[in-house]
């Protein structure tokens, strides 16, 4: 039997990924931790630092998805507002979180400093923690968004602390890939049968160009093991029916 | 006086950017293409080979921007529907371009697989090319609707044939960047005042940790030269004034 899938949608918030001047990595991380997790990433989105947008984008992804993970935009300074969007998407207030503030008031810092750190402990009322094992700035959850920064060192932190009970998540979902020096368009019909037998297993096919000439990968993503390890079969025998090697990766 | 801004919404397809298979480097790409092309990229959305997911926010993106750019799903196999979803998005039949047509029988092929990457000349009926002068894949445009590869190196060469006339583009956007060895919470009070003062140059602060120590890059983006320049002056002085010194990079 097919467990639910249960789905999550990312929100990554800052005009650094839109300017170009930052390359994303964090989309790359979560999704493979969600793999693991047995949650699926269904859509993700790229916004700006502007609160109209974080707000819109938040409560038409938190109804639309089981989950919704933010990054970017908890940290001091005036571009960060994040919480505060949340918390307004939500409609309730923003408090101090308790534990972050005594997180933060652990280390010594000028008043006006830590008037400054003490924005990172503003949360939205009924948050609770994402913990930072670090001891890095912290995350917090709200219903079903979980909010988080855009460091990706931090970021993945935040991460590793989030578990499958929490998230409620199902069966991992398990990949294989094979590759063959086959042109797309030579086995474009065969994959379509191969995938047309095998509906619950996600079918990819994916070109290369390397030195050494041009080719396909071909991905193939699912829950049950033993799909996955038939359709792959079918897809080895379909690259030697074309004269080719299968490469495995 | 401020020239308006046009605004423009990527939309990768690609379920193994959603899988974590794939790194997405496209956006990365575009961001910057852009930035040079007087078009600001405002939003971007990851979705999965889904034709109705493609549908739905093809649609809802092209009323909300001047742009849309697509990238992913135009090969010749199962999982490649986005120039059928797009047809379909805009309401119009799917046809053979008799130019992507006739690039393609130029190279000889066995008719199965001619057949198969006849599948690659298929464009809304009224789309016209977005050459790809490498002589790879071509792309198509829609309405507002760009089309392009999902091939990182097919992609970008779509891009570059790609006019600030075609995409009535306005002052190209500029940025600075400015770091210096203090936490955000050292500057997040003068760094609001430094945004404020100036409106319509966006101020971004990334912390950076690094094995020497821990800072905040300061970015701005604009398209008035002398007023970035200003700002990037004051951000400077402000450096100097917490007794550090501004890094430039």
């Amino acid at each position: 039997m097919k467990s639910k899938v249960v789905t999550a949608c990312m929100i990554v918030i800052g005009n650094e990924i839109l300017s170009g001047r930052t390359q994303d990595v964090n989309l790359n991380f979560l999704a493979k931790a969600l793999n693991e997790l047995g949650v699926r990433l269904t859509e993700a989105r790229v916004i700006p630092d502007v609160e109209e947008t974080i707000i819109e984008t938040v409560n038409e992804c938190r109804g639309r998805f089981d989950h919704v993970f933010t990054t970017g935009g908890i940290g001091p300074t005036h571009d960060d507002i994040t919480a505060e969007s949340i918390a307004r998407a939500f409609g309730v207030g923003v408090v101090i979180h308790p534990e972050i503030e005594e997180r933060i008031r652990r280390r010594e810092a000028p008043p006006e400093v830590m008037q400054a750190r003490m924005l990172m402990a503003r949360v939205p009322e009924g948050a609770s923690l994402i913990d930072n094992p670090t001891g890095g700035p912290q995350g917090f959850q709200i219903g079903n968004v979980y909010v988080m920064a855009g460091v990706p060192m931090v970021m993945q932190a935040m991460v590793s602390s989030l578990t499958k009970e929490r998230l409620g998540g199902t069966d991992p979902v398990r990949s294989r890939s094979v590759g063959a020096y086959l042109g797309e368009s030579t086995v474009a019909a065969a994959l379509k049968e191969i995938q047309d037998r095998h509906p619950d297993v996600d079918l990819g096919s994916y070109p290369f160009y390397r030195q050494d000439g041009y080719g396909t990968n071909l991905v193939m993503r699912g829950t049950d093991e033993a799909e996955l390890e038939q359709m792959c079969d079918e897809v080895r025998e379909m690259i030697r029916h074309f004269g080719s090697d299968p490469i495995e990766e």
